[in-house]
């Protein structure tokens, strides 16, 4: 098995790039190398396979050329330009994550050797007009550039694969939470700075209501879901390749009643509420009410309450730091 | 108004141009002009107004840009490589249908001056594990590179939309019938030549059984409806702008007798039934179970019974050739 991440110096890329060295196999077979591409050279990771790291921008036709040969099996495509930056530079964003992806999947219908494409899409798909619950069936109706960049990549991933050009299978991500790492100016970042920052004895801001819900998954969970998704048969996947991935629907309270019966009374204790409308009115402009049952029917798992999510962080990522 | 159709040698074209040249109106305001373009020279039509026929290849962006420009206020985009074509030839369709497509829309963005876009959309976006009834709330599964090609279409015209980059509206096009002309080997032919050559003394064969169900739509109340949807006020498209245009559910017999009941029992003699499993076999697949509460809201139309139907190419077809 010869592997490719691309955006592969990210946090998903990186972990998931670990759970392959951990695990050393990939769709019952071993793994003989791993290769690391982002847009900046990536770090590496220990492994009993070599793994290389590359820089790759998807955006060049011939860099992506250069990537992917006959000998790819794998190819997990986890690069975008996010949500906030995509819509303030539409001409990136649609560089980046439709062009981008299309020089991929372009590149695997020359090859004719139809590797596996794993591909991360996001919730950001849907919104706009359509009804609670936000199930399989529900049309992406985006309300960012981003989303409607993700969408079209799951119709080209979809007849890509139906053309026998991938074997693609894409993955609807729920907010990630914990996160690793430093806050981010996306709305989102106190989803996981709340937990975080406490965890690391250092003050957090709550910018909404403590009622608010939201849908979220583990990084833990998340990855081991792509590496889950990557094994797929594609006789089970059928004529949708694409999915959300399994999730749980929490309000802050449920988060930080996690967080204290996993770290004990002290940290929620740094985290104080300050509403700012800017992140609360985009905030409640997002949808919480989905349905994943074809991740479920395909052996998919959300984590089974924050308290997993919490210890996650503490064992993966506050050890480590 | 100045009015450009791309693909305006087509039947749809055609019809379109010699209804915008009755009316003479557009959105409130006289036509000041009317442009037809197409990959091959399309014929005029008379008009109060100045007609310009001209060559454009949607997949050549300095041909685009030469065609569209500042003082254009209203495209009708209905050029498409058709479904088996893009099947047969994937690159093809791709050229044409999606970045032919991203061709007009970016010429239109550098523009900056927010034309009103209208696109044909097509019921081929629609299919694979999606349950039925299929509503605007329906995720499209295309089961074909044409409709894959149609539905990233629907997702830029409503990000370019949101955006300010035009004023788009897409419409899905029931199977239209009764076309004009001569029969073609799409395998929905037979819906039109069924009804067309015994209207015209020929005899024609139905390649399915008389229980067969589909979802019909009239050239004449097709353009009309595609005329208004360019008439709409973008306040009250909502945030999904793309939609099913109202058709009719009907029965081969359904036809047959609408046939009969128009024109008295002699035609429906003509056809005579030979099962051909190929035809069969793609149509039975179709699915005919729309819902269209988006387009009747908006007040586009239906036909009120097939009796309309062949009463319009009576009207429109036959008796002018």
């Amino acid at each position: 098995m010869n592997v490719i991440i691309i955006g592969g110096g990210g946090f998903i890329g990186q972990k998931a790039a670990q759970s392959l060295a951990n695990q050393g196999m990939l769709r019952g077979k071993p793994i003989d190398s791993l290769t690391l591409a982002d847009i900046a050279e990536p770090n590496s990771v220990n492994a009993p396979f070599p793994v290389k790291t590359t820089t790759c921008d998807i955006t060049d036709r011939a860099a992506v050329d250069a990537l992917i040969s006959a000998d790819t099996d794998v190819i997990f495509h986890f690069a975008a330009v996010v949500s906030s930056h995509a819509e303030a530079e539409f001409e990136v964003g649609m560089q980046v994550n439709l062009y981008g992806t299309l020089n991929i999947l372009e590149r695997c219908r020359v090859l004719g050797t139809c590797p596996v494409f794993v591909f991360t899409s996001s919730l950001a798909v849907f919104g706009g007009e359509v009804p609670d619950p936000i199930t399989d069936h529900t049309i992406p109706n985006p309300q960012t550039s981003y989303g409607m960049q993700k969408a079209v990549g799951e119709l080209l991933l979809n007849d890509y694969s139906r053309k026998g050009y991938v074997d693609g299978r894409g993955f609807r991500l729920p907010t990630i939470s914990v996160r690793p790492g430093k806050p981010n100016r996306a709305a989102s970042s106190f989803m996981s700075s709340i937990i975080r920052e406490p965890l690391n004895g250092e003050p957090a801001i709550c910018p909404v209501d403590d009622s608010q819900e939201h849908f979220y998954l583990s990084p833990r969970r998340c990855v081991e879901n792509l590496i889950k998704g990557a094994e797929l048969r594609a006789d089970d996947l059928g004529q949708q390749r694409c999915m959300t991935l399994p999730g749980q629907r929490l309000s802050i309270r449920q988060m930080i009643d996690a967080l204290t019966a996993v770290a004990g009374p002290e940290p929620a204790k740094l985290i104080t509420w300050e509403e700012q409308p800017d992140i609360a009115n985009i905030v409640r402009g997002w949808r919480y009410d989905y349905r994943f049952d074809k991740a479920l029917a395909l052996g998919l798992q959300a984590d089974k309450s924050f308290e997993e999510n919490v210890r996650y962080y503490i064992e993966d990522d506050l050890q480590h730091a």
